[in-house]
């Protein structure tokens, strides 16, 4: 199987041309009579447009289709290839990367894999966010964890945006956090996977996953499009780094956000992040106030588990989102919350216990009327936040 | 010195409270009455809203301005703090970043280091892409690069799309063209850079880069945003890269081209590429048939500068440009042109000739008119190119 990739050009540009400009631009380029006892071997390498389809709003969407042998199985080389120079060359959106299913890389653990890590065969796994991002230090890290692995957490992650600061060393915040833990662990016969967020240079951040898994670290986060994709490949490909990896989406607004330049969220944070090795990747929710479609955020949930990959839809994630989530996701999901958890009017334990009610009332048979609901956890976190 | 970022908001949206969005959820996030006690280590870290400025044409611009404190002096942790989790909520579009001039990385080499190894302390220097980009064997390379070397070429670097491929491994085109540049050395007593393009998970990446460097490469190039801003600051900080690196801007559209979205070219590919600490930054010129403006191409020329960076404009350089790239250039740019060397009517090498002509017709005194430049390669390239 080849590479097919689909691009969409607006109203007005002449889309045959264009993805024949692709075809050859993107690939071989142009070739003369001196290279003429070659030429086998550029054809070899040419793409080709395989379809064109007119659409009703005046869009055209071009499907071109790219050797194998042009790149390099990782997902660096490809983005080079479909869309390095010829993103620069006016309005075109990738809306779509057809990859064969064994190009790039598998999650090392995937779902199931974090499912065995946390002895949780089949419900959906809720995820926290330390909160307030920046400011708290290490020892504010424990504290907040006690509170939720107490309450039966599966899952938290440093916010995306705290890194290895003089305020809260990332190696400090882990050794802060490693015993509650291990308590836990001893306590519930269970473990609670803490992603620490691994940042740096990419040689620094490499050793630093390293230094953090020797030190006991049970789960990494990688905001993958500010250190590039090249790094969650060699996180992945790395045989020390024996715990999943959880991909965060920072700056895909910057690629995705746009209606006629760059790509379609579901390409790069579904099929791309999958592609390159990622347990589990966060991505922006419908249930929140960020502009999303949830035919978009489909995609990318259906991308992400055709690889076993965990989809962690995020923003907007509070308990009353629950049963629309379960609806729309089924058993294997990550709820992640921040606010949601952190904010619950009773504190970030009462969060996660609002949470687990909330799965049980999200059960078939069950009612999740507010009048249903007893006093509780959940009942605070529904007349907080209420249900989408 | 803090970090300011300007954000252009499209017309209907609300300027001042986006700006606030940002200043703190951008940053420490929200706090409440349990952290009461911290809140003067959270204020430290929050960012302000310091200018709004209303536009005539309906949008508007916002300054932020942000704690250094709050990254880690490198471009991937200030891309997740200016815009991480921002980028998906709505249109915004980051024009301008002012960094502390410590900030980052400085180039190893620069503008006086590639100057200095190539014993040219004053001309532009012109610099060619080998062609076609793939489906050559490494012995093509080596034959391309004798003819072009022979003519006085003073840099030449891959095609950006041609990596680490079975048809010409990496290693073999440096292995095939190290003689032709030492057979160079010894008649001229001058070098010839040729730019060798690294690619590969981020680990192989700074491997194959230091294997390069100890078989004899002398530049390398990096397709930045493919690969990640922490694999080129790695490469600089790396003390066995001991040749210049050229940032090549492949996938810039996607994070630029738009306009409501993304980064303005100027914020991505001049000030951040300078402050990761690259040599030379190619990025499109307005001479050629690419969307782009002039006024921002000079944007990024002199935020290269300001840091001793080689401005590298490119797509559209033929020889008939010379004259006008010498008026916005002045003698501190290299001239990089693919096919305006490859493909000149006569071979590549009458293009480099071309060059060279076109730099002594174009200095002052000297006429350009068709009509007074001699038969020869300059006439010849006239001929097919035309002047812009």
């Amino acid at each position: 199987m080849q590479i097919e990739v689909d691009y969409r050009f607006p109203t007005g540009v002449n889309a045959e041309k264009q993805a024949q400009v692709i075809a050859l631009g993107q690939t071989v380029g142009t070739w003369d009579a001196s290279f003429a006892y070659r030429e086998a071997s550029f054809l070899a390498h040419k793409a080709e447009v395989v379809n064109i389809e007119n659409r009703t709003d005046g869009s055209a969407l071009a499907t071109v289709r790219f050797p194998v042998a042009n790149v390099e199985g990782d997902i660096a080389s490809l983005l080079t290839m479909i869309f390095g120079k010829y993103s620069m060359a006016g309005p075109a959106k990738v809306t779509a990367i057809r990859l064969p299913s064994g190009y790039g890389q598998r999650p090392k653990f995937g779902i199931t894999g974090v499912r065995s890590l946390l002895n949780t065969p089949s419900r959906p796994l809720v995820m926290a966010i330390y909160k307030p991002a920046l400011g708290l230090s290490a020892a504010d890290h424990a504290q907040i964890l006690s509170k939720v692995a107490g309450a039966g957490l599966d899952i938290i992650k440093d916010d995306e945006i705290l890194g290895n600061l003089h305020s809260a060393p990332t190696l400090e915040r882990l050794k802060a956090c490693r015993p509650v833990i291990e308590d836990m662990q001893q306590k519930n016969g269970r473990s609670l996977l803490y992603a620490v967020n691994v940042t740096g240079k990419a040689s620094q951040l490499l050793a630093q996953a390293r230094q953090l898994v020797a030190a006991g670290a049970n789960a990494l986060l990688l905001n993958v499009l500010s250190y590039g994709f090249s790094v969650l490949e060699a996180l992945v490909a790395d045989p020390e780094i024996s715990v999943p990896i959880f991909a965060h989406p920072a700056l895909a607004g910057a690629w995705c956000g746009a209606p006629d330049h760059g790509f379609s969220y579901s390409a790069l944070l579904g099929t791309l992040f999958a592609h390159a090795g990622a347990d589990a990747v966060l991505y922006p929710s419908h249930y929140g106030s960020l502009p999303f479609e949830a035919a978009e955020e489909f995609r990318i949930r259906d991308a992400l588990r055709s690889r076993n990959v965990f989809p962690v839809p995020s923003a907007g994630i509070h308990p009353g989102v629950v049963p629309r989530a379960i609806a729309d996701y089924g058993q294997d999901v990550i709820l992640n919350a921040g606010t949601g958890i952190m904010d619950h009017p009773d504190g970030p334990a009462e969060g996660v216990r609002a949470f687990f009610e909330a799965l049980e009332h999200a059960e078939p048979g069950q009612s999740f009327e507010l009048a249903q609901i007893p006093a509780g956890a959940l009942r605070r976190a529904l007349e907080k936040w209420g249900t989408p």
